[in-house]
């Protein structure tokens, strides 16, 4: 039907190449033809003598104003009418004259049977990112793909893309979604009027169809193609060699190739990140090389602020707070402004257990999950983990055989410089600073750490802007911190940042001291007949509650503090609340005395049964929780185990 | 003003039918007469040979532009003007010609005193509802009342609607409101041009007046009658036959009706529900009956975003932190976007004393309050209650002889049928939920439940709804859950429905089991001299704090599970914490031995002043408020207390 | 550039002054001249026989129509035509003919070099506050200050000022940033035509460009010299004279004058006050004063919503918490509408050193920070404070020999008057609400609370309001209650003020008695040997929790209570929670018996190093926070020091 060619419309013989209308004459003769003009067609397509369509407009005393389509209306003046017309009657009239914008109709002398020839005007296939303020009031004709559709107060709003670039298209149906029938991922041609309106150029449309079969496929695949292609990521060398690196490369480059696809196909992005340092900046890369890349190529132009979101979990896993307040987002946005579902990526999360519920239930709902994260994702068969149940792509160390030494920044930097070399550029300190925050050791973490020393950062300014990233954390709650982050990161101005840090790690310090100073002067020492110091602290009765620096960290200072008095050898932390404790040892702990926190956990939930002792994490590091009529119980059977571990 | 007649304008004497402009013979004589245009009048109306009014537009090398009105341009040349004219300077002018859009004009050739007459140009009246895309650029008049006065940055927007529909009216007004005499609930005739604005059809106003008497009363009584009718709910059979169902049916059919008018009339609704599965079924009841009317027939188009509202109370009653949120949004919209305040229905709440100040504060703002409740409203008087001091429409089993049985989400739903059958059909199985949810027993549950048992859902599957419903509330806290919630309810998709309920409940069932696990371990049971065996737990002591299920829920699943090994008999069970007790008692404790909370509170308040004792609910379940350091006492004097119950 | 003369484009010799377009008969004899046509001109501005460039816009059966300029648009019949033309092909034509809207084109005979001489039409200069709908259509030309630059999914939006007012001048560059060189602040000129977009007026920018030098200065001098004129606030007489307010008038006078500047100049004006009545008020009387202007005078015209927000801290001061908040949702603002940072004034808080953590950390974004307040600002050299080195302005009675009897809510009122005397004159009545609220003492709040009594508040309603406030301000947490507290403050509808304070002085009142029941009940007094009665009460055990009133308040409540059985004299109280006590003492114990509580917190943290103890306020009044573990210890010393104190 929008094909163009030089056959009568009626019986299909073939025309001169120049007929207009395309009707044969045998036709013209055998049929009375009523022609009716295409919606796009102007005065210059009107051929005098011929009988048209139309419809009564306004009635004046003149004669009646007779719209052919909605841009094109003569006049039948009131001494050539035949009886009166009504306004919104349809009429048949012969087109006398045109001149200029004036059209000059006679009345219909018969009454007689017609045949009714639609005209479809020949309009060009436009490219849509060709279409430009040049083509205001133009009719163009595009073949895209559906990203998404709108039921406004006024029109429906199909925002169409194809490999060059995407446009809403506007139809109007009298308050109902207009053409029922097409749905976000159809393939459509769109015919229409290129408008200026609210505060961009749209198509107007005047006729819209769905595209079926070869046709559709044909469409469809070359915009594929394109995107495809337009999506691919670069392939940089990693910043540093490591063998575990090498091997998750390609899920690396398959994950930036789908985020940068969604962006092409305006899918939106949710980034969920661990709210800790090596969190933050994984988020953060990635989010840098994901914007620029929004400004210029998402089919919505505002996709930075509609399609995207990076929020930290405070929890240490995506847990079902998130989840919860994610697709009440994503529901409402799809029900309300036509937007796909996203694609999560759950970042230094994501990877175990605890992760499992919300992704599952994110699943239901159609949004694709991916997780980039270092956690230790329980057992591992065949390269999988229990979360690849529903994660599409999972980035792990753990996968490959690595640990958590290669840390979440390390490939959250790695994946943005996929993504987008150019932003990926300015981020190379990154991953030292995360490797100094997670406090990872190894060469792969030393690696990194050179690269950002020869950036200018020593170890020292690292420690002090992970620490800087945790107290803004620590208060950010449930915001991005978007600006700041950045700037603390060195990713912004970088006299602000130098600015920034001085206050905030003033302030860091400050209350690291405070929490400090009443922690160490309350800790209780004990050392144990293995050798051991086991050093318990009552952090609800001897640090200020809901300050910074929170349990964990306040532990692990406590720990470090003492630790180092040993030469960083046979030491156990204990820092406990009303319902949890965080344990620390050091490294040699686990290496000679095999300690295992996550076995003391097992054990002591299977012998204090109405405990409901929960928990785990590293072998030297974690925390666990009971229940607070318990707490005595499991800190006794804790130290008893400790007391009994052996070098 | 606004009537046309034959007469003429300055005299009044009678006119021949077309005499155009109407001034007679003797007064164009009498008079230098000089046209002042109406604004929406073309050049068609114009009438060469007479004197108009007009204003200098632009200054040309070739003349004068002089516009007639904001559409009507003519030409003064410069080599016909009497000396120099100024842009904005205004002047009377003689039109010499009028040849489509060209108006050649002449100077007026006195200076002398004239008569002002303002042409008003007839122009139709339209219903609103018929105003299409067709009218763009047509002058129009409509009379209809303001449902909402907004001062944008532009424009002041008036609403209005009639009994057909509604539309936006703008008025500009160089930076000050526009026809600050008109607002909102006024009735107005408005004339003006249809114009396509942001992406709806508005009405560009040109002359907007209010109507006063028999004009107003006229228009404002033949809308109210129409939207009255409209309004009128379905008067369906109930789901199930019961008298108080019976009784309470004018009132349900009467809030159905006021729901239906504030949709019809842009009032928005807010729905504040109670935050557990019978809650929640009510309201969603309600809102996805609501929803759909809003869809087609609220003055704003987007009204199930702008209008409406569902929120869940976290607190069994609508707290003073709900009305301070609900007051804070309700009087920005008013202020902001000139909506009216909304019509608020407090659902499987608002029956209560604690409810009382909340909706007073409410009420002094104007907002309009309807309950739909099932909990005990205190002393029923004439059949009213103490909340119908503010309660406009109150529904409630207690004012009709009924009880707690006849559920929230029982009433919910029979009123959703009410106000759209056609949603109500799909609803038939909720009530069934709602009254497993909240274990009530009788004939009409039963009922209720036979009904969605006929709809394929067994007993069991209810329970594990309902289940789902509280897991998914405990971790939604402010937010309203839609899609989830009707998903979970089998209102949306029901592939979905059974994935949802699979994660969820899976999720659910561990976490009441962690937490069953560790109450049931620690419950301390003593069987009382007077046959009763009375279970305590701490439940601060003994189960997770901040987790699911939370402290009732709790106390509620310990208490059945000791008192099926009873038989379900002879069994009170007492959950505490810091400053709080839920108790739980078998049935047969309040029939055989006369147990009642509500007593018990009050005798504990009065023994023990300095306590703080607060709390109630139903004979055998409800909850205890105190003060921490008068804990022990409250529980040993409870415990005395159950103990002296005889059967 | 955009000066107009009578000399030759091309050579500069003088021309006859009607010659157009502006080049000399030698110079169009020398040159083959080829005219572009301004963007703005119309038909009338085309002179036939002239060559003009041009773009092949459509090609036509009858022609090429080649656009001028994107108003005019020529034809080019084909029969006329030398060759072949492609739709944007530029073409060099001549004008054959002008009639009307029709012009008529013939080819450019010739192919050889040509001199393209833009020709800019004069278009006058319009002050931006003239530029009303009668200008639609029309082409203006402006100078003024960039005020904000906004990327939108279509053009780039600059809002340009100058002294009569602001408009948004929109600029496309096919997805680009328009005018990448023209950024906030700078001088320009702009030349385009007005447009009715969205909803309001813009000029849609033909051309524009930065001003340098001399002309920069003159304008921005011109637009300086204006605004600071309007920004002038009044100079009323205070409601009181005080020696102390005289010293702090020029500050506040300046302080009045920079929010009305920031106002005049689309700056956002953040208020962050202190949660109480007093903070309430002056920040209430500061908003009021700033919104009527916001209205009428701010660039933005929604400026009330946009660029305007009060906001309780909940601490006593501005924390770490509100500036992450604060400074998130102002990056952000910045980042997507090119919002300037905001001026941000502390009222009632912003003294402190606590205050200057949070207030540092906004000054490294750029925003400027103002305080009010009335707490001690420690020490006090050359009058200044701590804090001076953030605040720009710093308004303080102890900076001028005052204390802190002299309220925020007094300053902030007498700020108002300045800053809007027409609102101000509403409020006189306010700041003797504030110095009951505070408790203050002294000649000037009797002065201020007689004013209050001569508008008709006895002291008994201003304490009921205070107290409301209060207990709004509870449950408003980190809502604004915009509309509920004016009303409670007198500045809305009084019959509204008398509903509402009666509904909420009950439920305070109900509140308030059931923590005081409790907390006296439960209250240990001990006769200490020097004749003081120290009073303790534990505030976790003995009130309820999350209820009001808080601690502080309830400490105060009970103290008022005990020390007016002994004629207000020789009473301490302290209330205390696991890790806070709250301590308060007659005004003599601080008199006669010199304590001093800053001091004994000072000797308790020396005391006990591992305590954690913190805190500080007023000789006898303030709080003391320490770590839970030595709660006891803490509490016992406490009241040791308290025994040893001798009058």
């Amino acid at each position: 039907m929008t094909q163009q060619g030089n056959r009568c419309l009626l019986c299909g013989s073939a025309l001169a190449r120049d007929t207009e209308p395309r009707v044969c004459q045998e036709c013209e003769k055998r049929h009375q033809i009523v022609f009716e003009l295409d919606p796009l067609a102007g005065h210059e397509d009107i051929i005098p003598g011929k009988l048209y369509a139309g419809r009564v407009k306004r009635v004046h005393d003149i004669g009646y104003f007779i719209a052919l389509n909605p841009g094109v209306v003569g006049l039948l003046r009131k001494r050539d009418a035949r009886g009166e017309h009504a306004p919104g009657e349809e009429v048949v009239v012969k087109v006398a004259r045109v001149r200029g914008d004036r059209v000059d109709l006679l009345p219909w002398e018969s009454d007689g049977d017609y045949t009714l020839v639609p005209l479809r005007k020949h309009i060009p296939l436009w490219k849509i990112g060709r279409i430009s303020v040049n083509e205001l009031g133009s009719a163009v004709r595009i073949r895209g793909i559906v990203a998404k559709v709108q039921r406004t107060s006024g029109p429906t709003v199909f925002t169409v893309y194809d490999e060059t670039g995407a446009i809403e298209c506007t139809a109007f149906a009298s308050g109902e979604r207009a053409y029922p029938g097409i749905d976000r991922s159809d393939v459509v041609e769109v015919r229409g009027e290129v408008v200026f309106r609210l505060d961009r150029l749209q198509v107007e449309v005047r006729h819209m169809e769905k595209l079926y079969g070869a046709e559709q496929r044909a469409v469809r695949e070359e915009i594929d193609r394109e995107i495809d292609r337009k999506a691919e990521p670069l392939r940089p060398e990693p910043l540093v060699r490591d063998p575990v690196l090498e091997a998750l490369y390609p899920g690396m480059l398959e994950l930036a190739k789908q985020l940068r696809r969604a962006v092409l196909t305006g899918v939106p992005v949710f980034i969920r990140h661990h709210a800790d340092a090596d969190g933050f900046i994984a988020g953060v890369a990635i989010e840098r090389a994901l914007l620029p890349l929004m400004r210029t190529s998402s089919p919505d132009r505002e996709a930075e602020w509609h399609l995207f979101k990076r929020l930290p979990s405070r929890a240490p896993f995506y847990e079902m707070e998130d989840v919860v307040r994610d697709l009440q987002y994503s529901l409402e946005d799809a029900e309300r402004f036509g937007t796909p579902m996203p694609l999560v990526l759950v970042v230094d999360n994501g990877s175990t257990a605890e992760d499992l519920p919300a992704m599952r239930k994110l699943r239901v709902y159609g949004a694709r999950i991916m997780v980039v994260d270092h956690h230790y994702p329980g057992e591992v068969r065949d390269g999988r983990a229990l979360v690849d149940e529903v994660a599409e792509i999972h980035v792990n160390p753990y996968l490959a055989g690595g640990d958590y030494s290669l840390t979440a920044g390390c490939l959250g930097v790695e994946i943005a410089r996929m993504v987008n070399p150019e932003a990926g550029e300015r981020m190379s300190h990154l991953p030292g600073i995360a490797c100094v925050a997670d406090r990872v050791k190894g060469e792969t973490p030393e690696r990194y750490i050179r690269i950002a020393e020869e950036r200018g950062y020593t170890r020292e300014r690292m420690e002090v802007i992970a620490e800087c990233i945790d107290y803004e954390a620590f208060h950010l709650r449930f915001m991005d911190g978007r600006g700041v982050i950045e700037d603390l990161l060195g990713l912004g101005r970088l006299d602000r940042q130098a600015e920034l840090i001085e206050i905030i790690w003033e302030e860091a310090r400050r209350a690291r001291e405070v929490q400090l100073r009443a922690a160490l002067e309350n800790l209780r020492r004990a050392e144990l007949a293995n050798g051991l110091l086991l050093c318990t602290i009552d952090l609800e009765k001897y640090t200020h509650r809901f300050s910074y620096p929170p349990a964990g960290k306040t532990t692990g200072m406590v720990h470090d503090a003492v630790a180092s008095e040993r030469g960083g050898e046979r030491t156990v932390t204990i820092g406990y609340g009303p319902d949890f404790a965080v344990l620390r040892a050091t490294e040699d702990v686990g290496r000679r005395y095999r300690m295992n926190l996550n076995t003391l956990v097992a054990e002591l939930a299977e012998e204090l049964p109405g405990a409901g002792v929960t928990g785990g994490g590293h072998e030297v590091a974690g925390s666990i929780k009971f229940v607070e009529g318990y707490r005595r119980q499991v800190l006794e059977r804790l130290a008893e185990k400790l007391a009994r571990l052996e070098a």
